[in-house]
């Protein structure tokens, strides 16, 4: 658009010229926000509220509603929240209910307790690092769950544990003034919150190849191999190991842990270790374990000196409280002033959401036995762990029951990610039309059955193999309705391209 | 610290070896988080921190508690949040309330109202752009507040503003692969965020002076002649504006915003207006008016092109939530790309928090007439409001009475930005101990009376001249100690360093 104006230029000169104002282009905003990808909300995600507006408006399809099976947010696909969560959180915004009998007298204890600790309203900003409270409760937490001292001053709370994950590769992100680039080991396949933050920070991610054939351990040869590979292209400087695992379901031993930790210790690498789904274990024989508690135990320098930190969130679990933005980390080992350094960072952006905050105080101090809320509380966190832990046996053998699947057991967290054989010309066809092959695979599944899951191209693969992301959270009829859908699919799509 | 241990070599030799762990220390970790600076909990707070600390456990002083003048935290310097809000809070949070008699019948509504947007509770995941019901009453709210239209897609809602104005100018940051680093111009004095957020993504800051002589304006020749001293060092993109002022107190006229949206479309800027005090103003003859609208009003390219992003927040204004974490940015013109890209970012932080963006709903549509709720709604919010504007009288008034004080008067937000004329022989003395002398007052006078205020330096100043932010929230007979306070204080000051 052109249009003559009036403007003085720098030496106060009055010119008439035309407009010379030009938008900004994608081509020269931040590089690192282009190069930022998150699969979870990515184009498939995007197809489906597409299609959901269509079903609204009435447009006709093989089915009459989305079934969303690619995000891990559990109230979504139907889970309800833990009442005595819900109660301490009204009681605590409405103080007029402190009055009321609907709210029972333990949860109005927490309120209370809470309110004293942050000024008396979750109207105001806490401490940076979070309110005292909440942190000396998830210490206890993890006293009660390692059985190791923790200190609440080595914790701070987050908006979800996706920021505390942002800050601490922020923290540890070099690259400017002529320095190396720091080196972040993520494993594939990955929970892509890494490899967008990577992006965002300008890291060098370095990913090693979780063993699918062997129940998607972590094997110390591969990420030495790895390590070698990429070690003078960059500073390599973080470990990130997600476990129980996403996408993939599995639960670490002890034993694998304790190497993992050797390798960091002797490669010099802060370990962050992602245990939001520390709730999420669904058989007897591989309990959850934490990194720190294995770091203890293995005593000498390693306890004394490997970084660590720990993500934990109340988006998971049984508790599934997505919205409410509530998280902690705990660090191990940092430097003191790296750690006045994060602090000071956290105070730029204020605090988090007080009631996120609150949440996360409930799940790691529940009520105890003896509370008028203990009993309620229990069944409710039993009933969904136990409805997760059947899901995920229905959902594994579904999977292995269908001609050219394979999927490991889910031992925890909140998904299965099988891999799918596709034939010749499905993988032709595919690159014929610019797609990556799962992709067309889980394209052509929304649009034929309505269901929602994530192509495993988003999350990494070893090349050549396929596989998608899908969660075990839908009530369980509707699950058995997508794994009937998937296999009437998956035997038509075998059918067209065999 | 020397240990032995085992360890295998890249080759596969097993070595024995001592401990080479280094842990990182700050001269290693991300530069630009090390320079990044937060005067508003700085030091001085920090302090603060230590003697509310030593007084509970019991050590004597000249006073008892602390005041916290520091911050624009509403709540807990005693004002009363707004019954309504809670009320809408607690029964989406907690669905036993909509049964009860306790919550208004208008609440509920809006409960349900955001319920059926979001799908069924706030312990979803929403958007990542929010709420859709949200984004629209908010872009109701600007087309009411402006008279002109709004599209909820150029809408997202945020963790507060301060997040907002983070990923704004993330987005718009360069600096890398070898481009000139995206020049930010910020007033002087500012609101710290934007310093910092300069630092954390590497911008080239460029700090204009506000016209202290005459209420804090903003002149273009100012702008003008900053912008051509600092243009050659980095690529101008940026124009932060903060209306009503942050730590300033000034409302800025139409005729001002016009002048300042013609430069920034000469010089090829994005404008950031900082308008989350839009509801903080306290003299009948300078009503707010947003960027927005001027922009509207100048029509031809200007109108067609200049890009705009405001900010709003639900911490500040007459409700003052803060720990709720609510906020918007509102786009204009703005490349369809880039916004794309910006939305693509959103993602990977998943969303803000519901219960805040549920927050932000109600004060974007607030009771109605005719609503049960509408008379205690007004009433509560005209209280906060009309004890506010006293207090920024009482403040201005009392601050000038000061011997060696100038303050213009506070006309909107909530802070007072006084300079104050300091003896030689006080600059001297605080020289001598290493510090910036405005931080000595304030150091000193929270030491003497327990009052918490930021020195001048922490949101900039002109060199020589020394200030200090102090907020104006306290009620108004603690407000009347605090200026006793000082006024005692400063005699003191005076009479010890003259």
């Amino acid at each position: 658009m052109i249009c003559l104006k009036k403007a003085l230029n720098f030496n106060g000169h009055l010119t008439i010229s035309k407009s010379t104002y030009t938008k900004l282009s994608v081509d020269v905003i931040n590089p690192n926000v282009v190069r930022l990808e998150y699969a979870v909300r990515g184009p498939i995600v995007q197809r489906a509220q597409e299609i959901e507006n269509s079903l609204k408006k009435g447009e006709k399809r093989n089915f009459d509603h989305i079934i969303r099976c690619n995000i891990g947010d559990c109230q979504a696909a139907g889970q309800k929240p833990i009442s005595f969560i819900r109660n301490v959180l009204s009681v605590a915004t409405n103080h007029d209910l402190f009055k009321s009998s609907i709210i029972s007298e333990d949860a109005k204890l927490r309120a209370n307790r809470f309110l004293d600790s942050c000024g008396g309203s979750i109207g105001v900003y806490s401490q940076s690092t979070g309110v005292q409270v909440v942190r000396e409760d998830v210490a206890r937490y993890i006293e009660s769950r390692d059985g190791l001292p923790a200190n609440p001053n080595d914790i701070f709370l987050s908006s979800g544990a996706s920021e505390a994950v942002k800050l601490i590769l922020q923290l540890l992100s070099t690259g400017l003034d002529g320095s190396k680039r720091a080196g972040v080991l993520v494993p594939i396949p990955q929970y892509p919150l890494y490899s967008a933050t990577n992006a965002e920070y300008n890291a060098y991610q370095i990913g090693y190849y979780l063993d699918e054939a062997n129940d998607w351990s972590l094997d110390v040869d591969q990420l030495e191999s790895t390590l070698k590979e990429h070690a003078k292209q960059c500073e390599p400087r973080v470990l990130v190991v997600i476990n129980p695992g996403n996408p993939t379901g599995q639960v670490l031993p002890a034993s694998v842990i304790r190497r993992v930790l050797e390798f960091a210790h002797q490669h010099n690498l802060v370990v962050l270790a992602d245990e939001v789904y520390q709730h999420n274990i669904y058989t007897p024989d591989r309990q959850f374990v934490s990194f720190k508690r294995v770091l203890h135990d293995m005593g000498g320098s390693v306890a004394k000196e490997l970084q660590l930190a720990s993500f934990m969130s109340c988006s998971k679990g049984y508790m599934g409280e997505c919205g409410l933005r509530g998280g902690y980390c705990e660090l191990t080992n940092f430097d003191p002033g790296v750690q006045a350094q994060l602090y000071k960072c956290l105070s730029a952006r204020l605090c988090s959401s007080l009631l996120g905050q609150l949440a996360l105080d409930v799940v790691v101090n529940p009520p105890q036995p003896g509370e008028p809320s203990y009993e309620s509380y229990t069944k409710e966190k039993n009933d969904v762990l136990s409805a997760l832990q059947q899901k995920a046996t229905l959902i594994t053998e579904s999977l292995n029951a269908l001609p050219g699947f394979r999927c490991n057991p889910i031992t925890g967290a909140m998904y299965a990610f099988p891999q799918i054989k596709l034939p010749p010309k499905a993988v032709e066809t595919a690159k014929a039309a610019g797609m990556k092959p799962d992709f067309m695979y889980c394209l052509k599944f929304l649009e034929e059955t309505g269901v929602c899951i994530v192509p495993g191209s988003g999350f990494g693969q070893v090349p050549g193999t396929w596989h998608f992301r899908i969660t075990i959270l839908p009530p369980i009829d509707q699950m058995k309705v997508v794994m009937e859908k998937l296999e009437q699919f998956h035997t038509a799509f075998m059918n067209e391209y065999s």
